[in-house]
């Protein structure tokens, strides 16, 4: 990745992230403390900030890409970052919503690198806390009471029901033979690009931007979320479990028809033609559970051989460029302009 | 009940129930045929359009009092009852949003003489649709557009997260041995009459009611709903199973905290603590899910001889009094007036 703006090359990846999470963190802790007990204490485990018990906790709080680039789109607008802190809260509560609710439809026991909500306090806690933190991100866009809130709400609201779609779709993969490539960007599209999009243009609107200039920061963020998506699913197969807090093969174990491997079986030839029967053989049977490391490592590799690693990997970078060039639609500083560069280029780059 | 206002007795519940299940279908069902497959089809389901094989059918969409007060009030701001129709929609689909929640939560497997969505469709899909509900009646006000569509969002955001609490309190109450007369009211104000409130409000909101008069129906609404949650109460325990939808002692039979419970239990004397006693020990056993009709029956009388009954019932009137002493707060036309306080009278007399 060569980046044309040699100002990119400055950019404080880790800096920026911080700023995201230290500005929003204050607004986030405050709006779930308005929870009614014991969903708070659920929330505040979700979050990392205490432990099954109760303990305060230092927890991992995932990578907090959105926040940061919440408040980049306020300034984006020519706004100061402050003005994006709702949106920053908003996206974050409305993405853990989907991650509490997303856990519990795909029996999903760990997140970064902890149990989750349904496994430690049951399915009707993550269910109910998950619907809290959607009302909560609503609350608090509305109860700013400006035109631009309802805006940035609405927004928010369209990119939740793409979420939803995104979710629907990807459980109705489960159960099917074959996904095609076109099928699998369109869910990841859903259910990774429409929140990213948001949190590029909800900072922006709550600035004061207009349609086409959030539209445009939508068009960056969905393309960014992509590119994001694409380096999650090489990582969900062979990703460094240490890094990822998911285990070895995550992917594979759960049968997601990702898009390494939904590349792979539309690629053809005989790598791809041997995976198809091994994976048609495997959905009719119960054994996967029970797979040792050595069946995963040869359905890995004949991922890799049908050429659905490289794919992916082109892909990531082809939505990257995509993003980039979106970016010069619109008019704002360029030391935001550079921020934002670089942002998408360590979202292809990361390894957890 | 004797009206004090004499139109109140000309007024036609049936044709008012009526025109707001005719004015507000239409819209219902275009905003369900909104959702990606296979969440349409579930919707339409849970809704009673379809049956669980899909063919078309004719099933009981419920009271439709909410659709009813929606429309009544924009007419109590002095608009046309259209104006009411996204709010009467929007209140419909967070009310079967909670619905398809909570019976997952509660593990109820019928309602409205059908099988849950939950049953038929798997839990993924009640949480799922849920979800795309929720997040469809926010998108449905806020795409009006308007100042008074973000001011009703924030109402209807409101009156989901009390909602959502009184949900959390409920499920709270039956891993505790006892729940205070207050409480069971507070959580039956969060789950019944915050969204009663909003109905009440929504449509006078989009109507261009101000805060103030928007309040004061809320209030109405508010002790409309706690009427109607002991009218409830009273049918969960002594209800007709035909006319409920719901098996005989239904309460009982989910060891319910409801009002006449809580009320017996509270009342002493021998009824009370004998009633005390088998609940206590029902609550420690797995029996339950075997009694008899005669261990019910048993129950139930003691919860009668114990004054739950009685307290409830007269607990429905007093809320009602309150209701009705709310809608003289708001300037309105002497008509609709007449129509909110004869659907008042009629809450408290149903008999499903």
């Amino acid at each position: 990745m060569t980046p044309a703006n040699p100002a990119v090359d400055t950019v404080d990846i880790a800096a920026l992230l911080e700023r995201g999470r230290d500005m929003s963190a204050p607004v986030l802790r405050a709006a779930v403390d308005r929870l009614a007990p014991p969903m708070d204490t659920v929330a505040a485990y979700h979050f990392g900030w205490i432990d099954a018990q109760g303990r305060p906790a230092d927890g991992d709080g995932g990578k907090a890409v959105r926040p940061a680039l919440a408040l980049l789109s306020a300034e984006a607008a020519g706004a100061a970052p402050e003005v994006g802190i709702p949106g920053a809260v908003a996206v974050e509560l409305v993405h853990n919503f989907s991650l509490l609710h997303d856990d519990l439809m795909d029996g999903d026991e760990q997140r970064r690198h902890r149990d989750t909500v349904w496994k430690v306090h049951g399915p009707a806690q993550a269910i109910l806390v998950g619907d809290a933190l959607f009302a909560l991100a609503n609350e608090l866009l509305l109860e700013i009471g400006t035109v631009e809130a309802g805006r940035a709400t609405r927004r928010l609201t369209t990119a939740t029901r793409k979420l939803i779609d995104g979710q629907a779709q990807d459980i109705s993969f489960e159960h099917r033979d074959r996904v095609t490539v076109e099928e699998c960007l369109e869910m990841e599209g859903n259910k990774t690009g429409a929140l990213l999009a948001c949190a590029v243009s909800i900072g922006a609107v709550l600035g004061g931007a207009d349609e086409r200039t959030a539209d445009t920061l939508e068009a960056y963020g969905y393309h960014l979320g992509l590119a994001f998506q694409a380096v999650d699913d090489l990582l969900g197969i062979w990703g460094d479990p240490d890094a990822t807090g998911k285990q070895t093969w995550s992917d594979l174990r759960q049968r997601k028809k990702s898009l390494p491997v939904v590349a792979a079986l539309a690629a053809g030839g005989p790598a791809s033609e041997k995976l198809g029967e091994l994976l048609a053989a495997d959905a009719g049977s119960n054994d996967v559970d029970t797979f040792s490391e050595e069946e995963f490592a040869t359905r890995a590799a004949l991922i890799e051989e049908a050429g659905g690693r490289e794919w992916t990997s082109q892909e990531a970078r082809r939505q990257h460029a995509v993003a980039i060039e979106a970016l010069h639609g619109v008019d704002m500083p360029e030391k935001v302009r550079a921020e934002l560069t670089a942002l998408a280029d360590f979202v292809v780059v990361r390894k957890r």
